[in-house]
């Protein structure tokens, strides 16, 4: 078999054999293929895509490429949420515990925050003490015992997926359907779960910028992960505007603390009692809308924020700042952002606010970086609500003053205002199952 | 400027600026632009192709990214030939030294053969003593001289187009017709003539498969020549068959001279007698059709043989061998090859019967592989002519006689025999002027 052969089939429209797509992904994983055959294939590919078969060979090849996990000695159904990734998406630390509290098992790896978006292991860190890197028997040993563990990715995943996307970030493939399905699936079906409930972010802050394109991305990692044996549920949800009101490690925290006692914002809530609701669904607790009904309930009685705390602990973190946020390091500045004229907001783009609170500190711009736990932003105001000329619309914070002209720009320039109240956007603009 | 931007823009079909084009080809010369972006960049050009402009100025960096000839040392207007490359090519060996008989200068820089086409480098050393490696001065004096130099490429040309070439045979991005014309016309520019006169191959032997590729080919690269100057003409012509009988370098230079003694064969002199007319008529010696007949009193005459004569001698070669082809080093062994059955020979396949003398040892496979001058093929018959079974159709020749069976396959799989004669093809498509 030649590389040479399996672009030129590509290039030409064919379909590749499960065979071509097990040589390519064993090459890509080897480096016997050189990078400048791979990105001549993935260029072909983001031309001529892959169909279905296609795509869940090279799924499987890339899950395969690297380490997996072995979760057999968990007792019960494992559940797990997967985020496609957004700005002030901070559903992991509410949904996890609600769906833990009921025994359905949740052994959920996160990863870290890069660019515009925020990741879940960031966020975890920021509470003082908390672990992110435990033993497998820890690991599992604590799902065991409470239901629930967070951890960053301390295996080798999908090393694959590794290499291809580096390629893809230089050489402008990364917006091909097949390839993004791909590498979010090989990484997650790496894990050992029974149920995946997908969260298919649409709009300015993801990879998909409108609802249609997210829905074909969501069927087709639906089929990948039903054709590998997983019950499979996505949510396509709006990312065109930051969820909730906290961007930043520490300030998400609260926000989802205060959201598991029942005080958060509605887009919020909302999102994690639908996104809940599924997963324990899937786990077999009942049809989604019952389970959504069960998941109200595990925040309206405090069961749910129990598993939290419990959760903290557990991993050596500080409960204390989670019963009372007010303990939390506070950034040394923050900066009130004004509304420069009355109006409606019309326009607050989630990938824009991200990238402000990147320049604050809370996020990074390479994986080396370091994080500033307490940066962030604190919206006052949402878009659909009206504001005065000068009032307050979000607040900034930092621990390096110098930040903040460049991020109060940021912000502003994705920020309009109009003499009309916007139409309500939809805020879940479809279920796939 | 940024790599990653021109890729992104060529992928979405936009028009990459001069200053863009430039900004590749100089970061594929000094290698600072890594071959991954490069071979991105291959395949998005193969699929959303590149307008005249773009086309342009791809290929003048190309020119631009090496060493260049200065011929204003030449007195008098200097012409050149050149063919894309096919299967018993000897044309260059005729009208170089026709149109030198007119007091037309020729400098001819060629190249050496490679997979199933020949090079008029490898046939010119097959004559005893030739010398194809000239000094600067030596190759003016010489032209200046007696009007005619054929000598290989010394200077390092176009060194874009080698790294290019190199990637693209590789990622499958050889078949496009932007590329392919840079790379050609990137080379030729960097000599310094003011006529080129282009023969642009049709067919299975040669890059172009149909004609309307070819005459699509054609067209844009007379549109390079004449956007930097010069004077141009092409020619489309045949080669689904190979050219005249004879393939293999020292046959070819029999056939040739025997061109030049007006014995040759009806295609090969045809071919030659058209491009040696407009080789002539570019220089100013008048119409087409009147340089055709001047051309042809070349030949008559002898002044066409004796401008060979003189160039041969002038570089060390053994010009008797010209005078009398019998005295040339014959192969070792001779094999005759016979018709399978009675009839019409309806197809004779260019490149596998390049690809058969390749296999006698006659060619390359590699630019490091040394050439056996005496093998080759000798085609008793030709396309429509009629066959009686056993009857000899083609003599391979070879120092190594362990050759014969698989080049023997080969040519037989590559001959028709019906019962019908097959439909003239014609030998010249059209001119593109």
């Amino acid at each position: 078999m030649r590389m040479y052969d399996i672009i030129k089939k590509k290039r030409d429209g064919g379909e590749l054999s499960t065979e071509e797509i097990n040589f390519f992904i064993s090459g890509v994983t080897d480096g016997s293929i050189p990078d400048y055959q791979i990105s001549a294939l993935l260029m072909a590919i983001y031309y001529r895509g892959m169909n279905v078969r296609e795509t869940c060979d090279l799924t499987y090849a890339v899950r395969d490429s690297g380490e997996k996990l072995d979760f057999s000695a968990i007792d019960g159904i494992r559940v797990d949420k997967h985020s496609t990734g957004g700005v002030g998406d901070k559903t992991s630390l509410v949904v996890a515990p609600i769906v833990a509290s009921f025994g359905v098992k949740v052994a959920k790896m996160s990863g870290r925050g890069l660019g515009h978006t925020g990741g879940t292991v960031d966020k975890l860190e920021a509470i003082e003490g908390f672990r992110t890197t435990l033993s497998e028997e820890e690991f599992i040993a604590q799902v065991n015992r409470i239901g629930l563990a967070i951890v960053g990715q301390s295996k080798q995943f999908a090393p694959a997926d590794k290499k291809l996307y580096a390629l893809r970030d230089v050489t402008a493939t990364v917006d091909s359907m097949p390839l993004i399905a791909a590498s979010i699936m090989g990484k997650k079906l790496a894990a050992d779960d029974d149920c995946i409930v997908l969260d298919v972010k649409t709009g300015s802050g993801s990879f998909m910028k409108t609802a249609k394109e997210s829905k074909e991305l969501a069927r087709l990692m639906v089929d990948i992960g039903k054709n590998a044996g997983k019950k499979m549920v996505a949510l396509i949800t709006n990312m065109d505007r930051p969820l909730g009101y906290a961007i930043g490690n520490s300030l998400e925290v609260i926000e989802a603390a205060e959201t598991l006692k029942g005080r958060g914002p509605a887009d919020l809530t909302e999102v994690c009692m639908t996104l809940a609701g599924y997963m324990l669904s899937l786990a077999g607790k009942g049809t989604p809308e019952a389970c959504k009904e069960l998941a109200r309930r595990a925040v309206a009685d405090g069961s749910a924020l129990k598993k939290l705390l419990e959760t903290v602990k557990a991993q050596g973190g500080n409960a204390a700042l989670i019963e009372d946020p007010e303990k939390f390091p506070k950034a040394k500045y923050a900066r009130a952002v004004k509304a420069p004229r009355s109006g409606y907001l019309t326009e607050t783009d989630a990938e824009a606010y991200g990238l402000a609170s990147l320049t604050l500190g809370a996020g990074r711009n390479t994986a080396e970086d370091s994080v500033d736990f307490s940066a962030g932003i604190v919206l006052k105001k949402k878009r659909g609500d009206y504001v005065s000329a000068g009032e307050e619309i979000a607040t900034l914070y930092s621990n390096d003053a110098s930040a903040f002209p460049a991020a109060e720009e940021r912000l502003l320039a994705a920020t309009q205002i109009g003499n009309e109240k916007p139409e309500d956007e939809p805020l879940i603009y479809g279920i796939v199952e």
